[in-house]
Order: C-alpha cells, then sequence, then structure tokens
C-alpha cells in the first residue's frame, strides 16, 4: 500500500521496551517540591508531574515532557544482578510518597568510550551499582533510556522512598556525583516530588 | 507554556545519535534484487529502498520506513575496536555497488540476559567480532539500533561490497547463523540491493 502519510513498519514479534513519559504540567499525581539544575538550567517551572506509562503520543496538555523506555540493562552483571534482585523494591510502594527524577546527559567523550572502558569508570573506578545497594531496599529505582529517541537527555531515574528517607537520598546522589563517572555528566537536572 | 499540542521538550546539549531510515517504495538509490524472511516473514514488495539520514520524520511516499539510530558501542573492547578501526572501510565506496540490509529480533530472553552473559554469547562464543575481521575492509557496515525505539525490528545492519565480493558476504553470514548467538534470533529478514 503507497500513501503519503508514513508507511507503518512491519509488527513486532516480541514485546517493545515498556515506554514511560514524565509529563510536567497543571495536573498530576505528584506535586514539584523543587526543581535545580545540577549541572546547566533546571527544567521549565511546572506544579505537577504525572508519569505516563505505555503510549509516547500521550496527548494531554503539558509544559514539558520527558519520554524514555525501560531498556536492556547495560552495565550490570549477573553476579551482581543476583544480589539486586532480591532486594530491589517495586515502585508504588504505599509508604513511599517522596519521589525525584534525576535527568542525566552524558558527553560525546562518554559514549564514544568502548564497553569495557564505560563499564571500568561505571563500576570498577565510580562503584555505581555498589553504592546503591546500600540502599536498598530503602530507594526503590527505575532508569529509562532515552539517548536513542534523540530526547534532550540521555537518562531519566525515578526514585521512590519514604519521606524518612530522604536524607538517605540525598547521602547516595552526593556521593554519586562525586565519582570519576559524573566528570563525564553535562547537563543534570533533579526533581523533588510528593505524592498528592 | 501552556497547549493542546505536545509540549517540546528542553533542548539536548549534546548531539543526538545519526538517526537513518529504510524507506522502501517505488523510488530510491537502491534495487531490490532480493527480499527473503530468513527467520519469519519476509518485507512487503517494493522495487527500490532509499536510505534517508537525518530527520525521522521523512514523509515521502513509501509501502514501509526502518527506523534506527547510529547509537553507542554496546559490546566492542577497546583491544577490538584497535584492531577494527584502521581496517573498516567507509559506506559509498564507488565500487561497492552491492549492499544487503539485515534485519533482525532478538527474543526477550535475549533481552533479559546480564552485559556479561550477552557478551559471552555475542563474543567469546559465537566470534560476531572475530569472524568479522576476515571479511575488512571487503565489506563495509553499519549497525543501527532500533529497540529503544520500539521498531518492528531490534537491529537493522547496512552492508555494502563490490559484487565481487558477494560470495565472501555469503560465507560471513551463513558462518554468523551458525552460531550461539543467532539462536536468540526470533525475526531476521534479508534485502539484498544494487546501487540504481
Amino acid at each position: 500500500m503507497k500513501s503519503h502519510q508514513p508507511a507503518a513498519a512491519p509488527a513486532r514479534t516480541t514485546v517493545p521496551p515498556v515506554a514511560v513519559t514524565f509529563v510536567g504540567g497543571d495536573a498530576g499525581t505528584w506535586c514539584v517540591e523543587s526543581n535545580t539544575g545540577v549541572v546547566g538550567p533546571a527544567l521549565p517551572v511546572v506544579p505537577c508531574v504525572e508519569v505516563v506509562e505505555g503510549d509516547l503520543s500521550d496527548s494531554r496538555s503539558a509544559t514539558w515532557r520527558l519520554r524514555g523506555v525501560v531498556s536492556s540493562e547495560r552495565y550490570v552483571e549477573r553476579r551482581e544482578r543476583d544480589v539486586l534482585v532480591p532486594i530491589q523494591p517495586p515502585l508504588g510502594r504505599e509508604a513511599a510518597t517522596s519521589a525525584a527524577l534525576i535527568a542525566i546527559t552524558k558527553s560525546q567523550e562518554w559514549w564514544s568510550l568502548p564497553q569495557d572502558e564505560r563499564r571500568a569508570i561505571f563500576e570498577t573506578r565510580s562503584g555505581h551499582i555498589a553504592r546503591s545497594l546500600a540502599y536498598l531496599p530503602r530507594i526503590s529505582r527505575r532508569l529509562h533510556h532515552c539517548r536513542d529517541l534523540r530526547e534532550a537527555f540521555d537518562f531519566l531515574t525515578w526514585f521512590e522512598f519514604a519521606p524518612v528517607d530522604g536524607a538517605a537520598f540525598e547521602e547516595l546522589t552526593a556521593a554519586l556525583r562525586a565519582t570519576e563517572e559524573w566528570t563525564y555528566v553535562v547537563a543534570e537536572v533533579e526533581l523533588r516530588l510528593t505524592r498528592s
């Protein structure tokens, strides 16, 4: 079939990665408490954020949208996953009424490194996974990849925790920001939120 | 600014991955010589393919579009890259009037493996990079990632070579299809093309 409309691709035979859109605007489940440009500018100011799973073509009114996919793991190895999986809490816990969205872009230099050198910086020298383990199961986390979507940011990481664990979250992010891995971060925004 | 139109995301601070659309239809630089469903069905029949770099929202008339991005390397290590780079030929060589587009989807099982186990299958046990080395610089290659775009296929690999090297290309693909890595392939289409 020919048409001047964009043609459909053949149907996918396996389940695609879960798509997630963070929608900043006047309505949403999460109230924005702070919006900080850690490296570079903050996001445009919004009172609320909604987390929309599934269709990336969501058309609700919004000030901004950040899109990502829950894709395959790029660095975690078997022995690490075997430690992580039993203690990783799910999203949506009733007591976890605090959240954070950290949006990050890494440099061209980072992306041009081969896999073994990125892994060495990420874990061997920066301990990204090892440091995070100490905060489980207090902090839930979901990573969304966006670089292949050519979005503004390369990663969107969403965290949920009880208000009493806010200080632990701040300790973790401060430790990560002091690592060699973070020398490759060229843009970073941190939103802190409370469930409405 | 609020609107019922999709909101713009903040501007990207680094160069996004190069986006490429393979457009199957009545016009294009490449004439389709064969269209084979290696695993699962072939693509809808078209006489021509155009390779469009850049904007993924290309609106020319088409029977199908396959989209991907030239993203970061997921498996290649430094010592392998140091061998590959000096002998990898570019696309667009005058004598390379033959081409192939191989579209692949891997299983959910593949994507749920941790990085070290995918790497072990890909290279240690299947020799994907090592086997390919023997065919350089005869065969040019560019890999496009599409899984995070939630496209029909996970990968689109584009090859260019002189007609005299067609048999070498067939030898390489036959060898790869016999590896452990290929036991995870759940959909594969091979298009062979000639520059018009």
